[in-house]
């Protein structure tokens, strides 16, 4: 028989000192060339500037006629016909006019559209009004960007239209954080895969399954160790293997108490702990450690308490790696609709369902039992509440 | 030279008669069996049960000692360990206690855990405080789940927790929404790839990639269809090509009045064009036609107006696809930090950065000037401000 650890060697630290730990060790990944059909959700390493204008030449934003915007001659002798993608040899001059179409150049010599709403052509000659504004309905060269513009700063997501402005651009392969590999490990006796037939004692593991999810959705690649962990040696090595091929590894179980719980001296022998303990619920034998550069996160065992603490310590150290600057999701303070239970001596957060009404204040429903093992307690949740301590 | 068509034969109708109309003709995907690896952010189509208890068997919700609850003796033999994932054939009685971990099964007899940190153990002794009550840190069978409980109804979206008990379950191959494969045809003589160099009169496409990328962005699967088509029969095969490939067709320009618009009598040809102008800014020319059971949208060429139209009223189709309810983005009202220019003939959005005043009110400022050329106005932005008629 081994002996319970009554006392753990680790003080709890309150969940700010953990999070303040967690952003001075991670820093951001080294930035490699990303193709642009690959970048979308990626963050830009290097500022994107204009190597051309935009547009490149004067264009119509109509359907219409180009014309001198200072003739005051109602009809005019139609020169031809300016369409978009090409450059019709013709010169407008006072008396003329060129029909034009929308993102099509500006012939030599005109500097306004007249759109076709306002216009008649019949046999060669168009009716108009006659003088407009300088510039009426063009686009000037560069209007949108100029050569040297810094069109997408270094720290941008990129969305769909950075996608658009880099094809614009004709650029590919652009400095970005890349995806951090993220390899997850479940530990325990009682536990088996998803897809074995557990034994007398046992059940299916979900943790790794739902952590590996919670990790892709982040924008992260998740790699789950296909065998459960369930003695010192076994753990050892994979946790060796595991740092030695990924950016973060993350374990399930295994940080609390009892005899089996492994983690901690595991961690411990092979590098640094940081922290063991973090008084915030769920999630108290939370730990940090790092081996040969490696961030391992020790979640503890129970559903809830592992994705409610990847949510407040994996995800936003994930976020930095991958080079976000906006690490935490929304917050906005809400009101109860019931009384909850809570204890003052941890942070505590429970599941909910927050609404907003009529545009204003927000309301807070908690999702039932807030026991650690229920998973259910998180489903149709939509925020999670923090409760002070 | 052709005729400008000097009138559209296209009613405009109101967005929201635009809406209504998608939301008639657009109907879910046919659900498909789809592996738990693969589901993360799909829709169920079909309810998942329970087919057995969680926990399978009482377990202990600590590291303690399992006992009588009613035995009131403050010194009880241990009679063994219980480990999780093992059954230890002892039953507990008056006067003995077995020692056991988290997560473990309660033993014979044993209907009560007292904690480890209340206890002291002496050569096979135990010390502790006496009687507890019935049920102390037990899970009792079935208490997250029971055989025949509806774990998971048809229509949730599938997120990290959904994969875990899955997982738990022993789940896999589920019924859900499929992505649709959505074909993104860019038109224009202007424009050519990303990857080539444009000719004189001529600018790089982006429409098409920010496109695919606000498809991917969306859950669904981009196909750039990859050749810009500019004359009416090489649109007239493409389009026909596509709707027999995808469930969604998007174009991109073409759709305006100039006489080389050429893709709402391409459409009208091939199928039903239900609308073909909106009077929504940006996005006048919108048009929406069902060719032989796919939904084609056509776009304004226009970069701006191409995306926000995808955000109005493509993206709330492909939600209606994949089993989404929720199909909108969160809508708040939001106070401007400065005057707009607006028409009030149109329904109107501009691009704009909203912040939240201390968890209270919105407040908007929009991103520079809002022509629908100009793709960086999109940049930066978190808001569409819609401003009504």
């Amino acid at each position: 028989m081994r002996d319970f650890a009554n006392e753990s060697r680790y003080p709890m630290i309150p969940m700010e000192k953990a999070i303040e730990i967690i952003l001075e060790i991670v820093r951001p990944l080294h930035p490699v060339s990303i193709a642009r059909d690959e970048l979308l959700g990626h963050v830009l390493a290097e500022d994107v500037r204009a190597e051309e204008n935009m547009p490149p030449f004067a264009t119509s934003h109509m359907d219409g006629y180009a014309v001198v915007a200072t003739d005051d001659s109602k009809r005019r002798r139609v020169l031809g016909e300016q369409d978009a993608g090409a450059q019709l040899d013709v010169t407008v001059r006072q008396g003329t006019a060129v029909r034009i179409m929308t993102g099509a150049p500006l012939p030599p010599g005109a500097d306004a559209i007249i759109p076709v709403e306002e216009t008649t052509e019949t046999d060669g000659y168009v009716s108009l009004p006659g003088a407009v504004p300088e510039g009426q309905w063009v686009h000037p060269v560069g209007q949108d960007y100029a050569v040297g513009d810094l069109i997408i700063p270094k720290g941008s997501v990129v969305g769909p239209p950075e996608i658009g402005l880099l094809a614009n651009l004709g650029r590919s392969d652009l400095l970005a954080y890349p995806k951090p590999r993220v390899a997850v490990i479940a530990t325990g006796d009682e536990i088996v895969a998803a897809d074995e037939t557990p034994g007398p004692g046992q059940i299916r593991d979900g943790n790794s399954y739902a952590l590996c999810a919670a990790i892709r959705e982040t924008g992260a690649i998740a790699q789950r160790v296909n065998r459960i962990v369930d003695n010192r040696r076994a753990l050892y090595e994979a946790i060796l293997e595991a740092v030695s091929e990924t950016s973060v590894v993350v374990t399930s179980g295994g940080v609390s108490m009892g005899t089996r719980d492994l983690v901690k001296p595991v961690l411990a022998e092979l590098g640094t702990v940081h922290f063991g303990r973090v008084a915030v619920k769920p999630g108290k034998p939370l730990t940090l450690a790092t081996i040969k550069g490696t961030i391992v996160f020790g979640l503890p065992g129970f559903p809830v308490s592992s994705l409610v603490s990847f949510e407040n310590f994996v995800r936003p150290a994930l976020r930095v790696m991958m080079g976000h600057r906006a690490l935490w999701r929304p917050e906005v303070t809400a009101y109860l609709r019931h009384d909850i239970a809570h204890k003052p001596d941890r942070t505590e957060f429970q599941r909910a369902v927050i609404r907003q009404k009529n545009g204003g204040t927000w309301w807070a429903t908690t999702t039932g039992s807030q026991v650690s093992s229920r998973l259910r307690s998180l489903m149709g949740a939509n925020a999670l509440l923090r409760i002070p301590r």
